[in-house]
């Protein structure tokens, strides 16, 4: 076998034999085929497709090019969710400890924000102590004596996967579905994951702009799941405005711990309580969705949820204090609001511009290297389909510095859009794909 | 200007400006461009396509990548010619000498066989003393002495495309129309052409087995010299069967200076006098094709074709002794005839399979280190569209050892479809682009 027949196989339109994918995975770990084979097969592959069964060849695949976990050793099932990533979600924050407080397991490895699009870990880590870096031996005790674990992916786990991501940033080879399902799912499923519900963002917020690639992307993971025999279903959920109030690190973790008591914006409780069901379902803890629901609000309302939360903080060495008085979290010195100019209805939110307009504001990164601000972001206090009167708060912004709490001002005036007729509120979800 | 932007621009079917180009391909020159992200590039090239002015912009790049000569510094006017490569085409060998000997001076630098297809300087170099390696103040000055050059390319000569075909090869992009004209054309735009006749091979034996590739290639050829204000003609000629009857190093030299004694096969005869003619005119010798014609005839019939040959090996430090009693070139110890089983019409004759017999017997390179073998090859004794009579002789195999003499014998057979009904002889040319 060699890799450049494979290349050409690809190029030709052919489909890939389990064996020859496998070859092409194993040697590029191993450095035996260099980065320039693989970026040519990366293009071939994003201009030329893959079948559902390349596709999940290629995910198992990476996920064998490492350790795979094997969570069954501590719990009797865990069930893992993932997010494609967008603006305003600290939804696994909250849905995570109301699922382990239902008596379901949840072992998660998250990530970092990326460009617009923030990260759990970057949120965590405004509690001060709190630690995203668990060895395997630390995940599974833990998994084992609480029932969940909220930490960073270890560099064992799919190591084909980071290396590919790594080279398809420099080669143009990042939007392409196979290659973005397979990265997603090899993770997981080398993280142990037997069940996993994943929420596919669509819209202007989300990498996946269109509904149409949304659900090709949760198709196919979906199909990935079940050619794998793994338990997947997919949510395609809406992100052309952000999902809930807060953006920013600690103004999202506040919001997560706001929604933990139910005293959370009501559209990330509801997001929230759709996908705790999900997960409920698919770990095998409620019959239905109707049970399933009632189970996850029970656990909220009763605290148990937010108890969960508070476990979980002081297992990976975080201080409650922070979390149980979030007023001492991470703050922004100045905060300003930004005012409607004129009455009308809110015709849409971009939560690209928000996003973006959070990272000019130290809440992301634009380079690797830079710090994260954790205290800066914004508060929205209009959403799609509102009524809004002219001199309105739609939004206060959080700044450390005069200059960028300005020009947060500035872009977000161009982020909301008034009509003087009434809109439609946004849907929170478009789709169930299992 | 980012590298990546740009293969994400060609992947997107944008159409790169001739900046964007130029950045793209001193680069990757220079190293800065690393091959993963050329290999990228070459793949969405491929699979994309490109304009007529992104493949000129390219063309012109990769030939100011290095040296460019300037040949109007000797000469008034010297015309190139290229073929794309086939089986048993000794060409340039017979028309280089014709139209030095009409006036018209030809520098001219060849290449080396390339799997089934033979090379020049390969053919040359059975010659003993042949130099290959002139060095650019040499090919200026025999240039401007006796008009006639026939050496091989200079590595300071589009340095651009040496490292792009080396890539090329490994990923999976070697057949690619835009990238094989460029490549063909920055080439011969730095080696300082300014009228250059094509001869583009389409059929079995050629890189571009149908017509179609074939006139798409020509076609952007010579869209290449038109838009770079070059003079350009290209020819299409079958490659379906061999051309002339010797296939092998110095079996084909003995058939160029056969051809130049006017005692050659008659479909290479003709061959020659039409590249010779297209030469002589677009060279500003003859001023129609008629009057070139009988130009060429002339110089072959009256020997001054010969003696220019004869010059041409001297200069370049050939013993000329060889070419004055060809009998003493390099010659297979084992000498075979493949017979005709049965009576009928010779219906096809596969150049493919008799290139690589030839590769077999030691004419070429399976790879780049291997010595090639000058004496083996074989001579046909019939062409397509020719009676053959049961018992009849169809080729003789020229080997060196009894085991490759037989392994031919017995390819060979699968090589010559005979036909019940009477066939049409093949054309020599198809086509002609300007």
């Amino acid at each position: 076998m060699r890799a450049v027949d494979i290349i050409i196989k690809k190029r030709d339109h052919g489909e890939l034999s389990t064996a020859e994918i496998r070859y092409f995975v194993e040697g590029f770990t191993r450095g035996d085929i260099p980065d320039y084979q693989a970026s040519a097969w990366a293009m071939a592959v994003l201009l030329n497709g893959m079948s559902d069964r390349e596709v999940t060849d290629l995910t198992l695949a990476m996920a064998d090019s490492g350790e795979v976990l094997d969570l069954s050793q501590v719990v009797p099932i865990a069930v893992d969710k993932h997010s494609t990533g967008g603006v305003g979600d600290k939804v696994t924050m909250t849905v995570a400890p109301l699922v382990a407080a239902c008596g379901l397991a949840v072992g998660k490895m998250s990530g970092r924000g990326l460009g617009f699009s923030g990260g759990t870990l970057d949120k965590l880590e405004s509690i001060p102590g709190y630690r995203v870096n668990l060895s395997r031996e630390e995940f599974m005790a833990q998994l084992a004596r609480i029932g969940i674990v909220l930490t960073g992916q270890s560099g064992d786990l799919a190591p084909a996967d980071g290396k590919m991501y790594a080279l398809r940033d420099v080669t143009g080879t990042v939007p392409s579905i196979p290659l973005i399902a397979s990265s997603v799912m090899s993770k997981k499923i080398a993280a142990g994951a037997q069940a996993i519900v994943l929420d596919v963002k669509t819209g202007k917020g989300a990498f996946m702009e269109t509904l149409e690639d949304a659900r090709h992307l949760a198709r196919l993971m979906a199909a990935i799941g079940r050619l794998s025999g793994r338990k997947v279903v997919a949510l395609i959920s809406d992100m052309n405005q952000p999902l809930g109030d807060a953006v920013g690190n600690a103004l999202e973790l506040q919001e997560a711990i706001a929604g933990l008591h139910d005293q959370g914006p009501a559209d990330f409780r509801e997001h929230c309580l759709v996908v705790a069901s999900h997960m409920l379902v698919l770990g095998e803890t409620a019959p239905d969705l109707d049970s399933a629901r009632r189970m996850a609000e029970d656990a909220l309302v009763s605290g148990r949820g937010w108890e969960k939360f508070r476990q979980l903080v002081e297992a990976q060495g975080g201080d409650v204090s922070y979390i149980d008085h979030p007023e001492k979290l991470p703050a922004a010195a100045l905060r300003q609001p930004l005012r409607a100019e004129r009455g009308g209805w809110l015709a849409a939110l971009n939560a690209r511009e928000v996003g973006e307009t959070a990272v000019d504001l130290g809440a992301g990164r634009a380079k690797k290297t830079d710090v994260i601000d954790y205290g800066v972001g914004m508060v929205l206090h209009a959403k799609v389909g509102d009524r809004v009167e002219a001199g309105q708060e739609l939004v206060t912004v959080h700044a450390n510095s005069p200059e960028r709490l300005q020009a947060a001002l500035q872009r977000l005036a161009g982020a909301f859009t008034l009509s003087d007729a009434p809109c439609e509120p946004l849907p929170l979800f478009y789709d169930v794909i299992s």
